[in-house]
């Protein structure tokens, strides 16, 4: 083992908090990140051996999943086999000193494990419990496996995403899961508070299809208000305009001049200043009406300088507009440095790695430029056995 | 005024907490409202005769936005301008008796009422402040306007939605503005928390960007660790096969048989055994150097039976899978259904509105299938100076 020593987790709301971790892959793990960001102390309580499956998913760097890395920085692991009694006396008495327990297996695995919400509830009041999992603890589906593609398949964001008439499009990172890991913690740091004031802990049930929903917003008031379904929108907003992405002489940058005056000042700066008086255009509704006339025009003026000519002049005339960056853009952005937003962890096999920092900036805490290292299968084992007053 | 009646907050942990809430549009309102479903107390303080922009977006319901009122129901409102005196003063009673104020302006636009965090900090210190900005409040471009299009451009998820050569393609909600009314809503409750239990309030800095760099998750691993930009992906897992949409006979559906059990279980469903055998496709990491074959093998066999059949079989074999929903798809499902996702305000003009309900079900509270109305502008003022114990 390379990185025994107990992690020191930042400092932050969540100090003197300690989760008990048995989440897998993404959206728990995220969930727990953040908690660990805010300054929980997070234990990972991976099965022996094989431990949380993202360890065995790519990128790999040195043998190592740069994709686990990425995600379980700063927590401690154990390797803890639930089925076993010995594991399990190790584990409850995890749960004795924990004030949150995070887990995201399929609904009913922890009752056939004699570790469910009830039980342990009876066993530790005090104790928060928070599942995430792919269709809840209710409901018909709540038994099927889910995954991050399923659910934005059945949530109707796939719906919503890519051109008419192309092939389905997924939204390009695994918001199915990341967003149910920001609901999850959501109803963690609000259970906590909760507790702190009455004393009562509380179960904590996420789906990532109802995330989902939660993520349709305006197309749900469209679809309601209308009667028609909402289709894909290709690179625009449904129901503001100009709102989308336009191209210009060397590729494409977006604009988002939704309000009258800013529609207006974006006709001047691109030498068009009638269409700020073109009846076609004159109000958002009408702009939304005639959005393909829009487009046609205000690409044909485009189309006579680059995307960073027009973003420098937009800039200074206060058109909010941006780039389409991609990933090695985004992560050398200056701004998106100066926030803190790439942070490092040391490894001892792979060096130093750089992830995604964290975007709750708080005013009583230091936001490091660090975090501590990503565990290594049951790395702590001594030191969190050592603390519960056994022999490791 | 047509509901001038202070609702009641659902029950919920944050019960017993009021927001002053001087957000507008979508950020800042999603994280009020998730917050309102919590069981706090949102006072809504709204600019005299326009209100929060989101009231003049549509769509429009018998000349209401179903935009506007899908974010705030619940509310209470009360019209203000900060910028004269007597109004002024109403404000800072209403921040004498709250726990939070949230604010989406541009950073400076507080520092120039003279309401700037220095200054409330000083007069209340156990206010906790949140401001959810487009680039925060520190760093080169804090003070540009931003928009969820700007940032979803410059975050980098749009490089990596969509398909190879196609136009540029947005992820079809508001992601940009979500996601950071989730993660300023993680500040929030954790502040709370921290507060509970040290007596200490902060200032909350969450920036739409920030929140979108945190939502790339393993592109940025496959970034650090091989140095290759990641592009489009389609309606697949980078690096998950098989993981992607795939068409049978009358449309698209969602398979995940990400592991090597599941994929040789679906070879098997789908009349394909040898495919579980084929060298190149034993392991993900094969499956995934052999993305395009495998794509053309289950296609091949796909085209056999209709999406509803082969979802049937895949169910019953314990393969995930789903169907690509739309809206009114979802919006009808009888899971989506059960878990409450759905839920109803009424309103005395437009009638009874539908809208999302809140995916963080507790075990210590009921999960309501209703809200309460939709304030019309200032409509509760007069409840509101009463409570200050002064003349309306």
């Amino acid at each position: 083992m390379t990185n025994d020593t107990q992690p020191v987790p930042p400092q932050g709301p969540l100090n003197g908090i300690t989760v008990i971790d048995l989440t897998r892959v993404l959206a728990g793990p995220y969930c727990t990140m953040v908690l660990s960001d805010l300054g929980a102390r997070v234990i990972k309580v991976e099965r022996p051996r094989i431990g949380d499956d993202a360890r065995h998913i790519g990128p790999f760097v040195k043998g190592k999943s740069a994709y686990f890395m990425s995600l379980n920085r700063g927590k401690e692991s154990i390797a803890l086999d639930l089925k076993t009694e010995g594991d399990k006396e190790i584990f409850l008495k995890l749960l004795e000193n924990a004030d949150v327990l995070v887990e995201n297996y399929r609904p009913g695995t922890m009752e056939k494990l004699g570790l469910g919400w009830d039980v342990l509830h009876q066993r530790f009041p005090k104790l928060i419990y928070a599942a995430a999992s792919g269709f809840g603890h209710s409901g018909p589906y709540s038994k099927r496996p889910a995954y991050d593609m399923v659910v934005q398949g059945m949530g109707g964001i796939m719906s919503l995403t890519g051109h008419e008439g192309a092939p389905p499009t997924r939204v390009g990172t695994s918001v199915g899961d990341i967003t149910a890991g920001l609901f999850t913690t959501i109803g963690i740091s609000s259970a906590l508070y909760h507790r702190s004031m009455t004393g009562e802990a509380q179960k904590i049930d996420v789906a990532m299809l109802d995330c989902q929903v939660a993520l349709l917003e305006n197309a749900i008031a469209r679809y309601f208000a209308s009667g028609e379904i909402p289709g894909p929108l290709g690179a625009r907003h449904p129901s503001i305009t100009p709102f989308q992405a336009y191209q210009a002489a060397d590729g494409h940058l977006i604009i988002a001049a939704g309000n009258d005056t800013l529609f207006k000042r974006l006709s001047e700066e691109i030498g068009r200043p009638e269409l700020g008086q073109d009846p076609r255009f004159t109000t958002n509704q009408d702009r939304c009406d005639h959005v393909h006339e829009m487009t046609e025009e205000l690409e044909a003026a485009l189309a006579a300088k680059s995307v960073a000519d027009w973003l420098a002049q937009f800039e200074a005339a206060g058109i909010p507009c941006g780039p389409i960056n991609n990933v090695e853009q985004v992560l050398n952005d200056p701004h998106v440095l100066s926030r803190n937003m790439v942070v490092e962890a040391e490894d001892p096999i792979t060096g130093t790695l750089k992830m995604a920092g964290n975007p709750i900036k708080l005013s009583s805490f230091d936001d490091p430029p660090t975090r501590g290292p990503v565990p290594d299968l049951d790395a702590h084992r001594a030191p969190i056995l050592n603390s519960l007053k056994q022999e490791p």
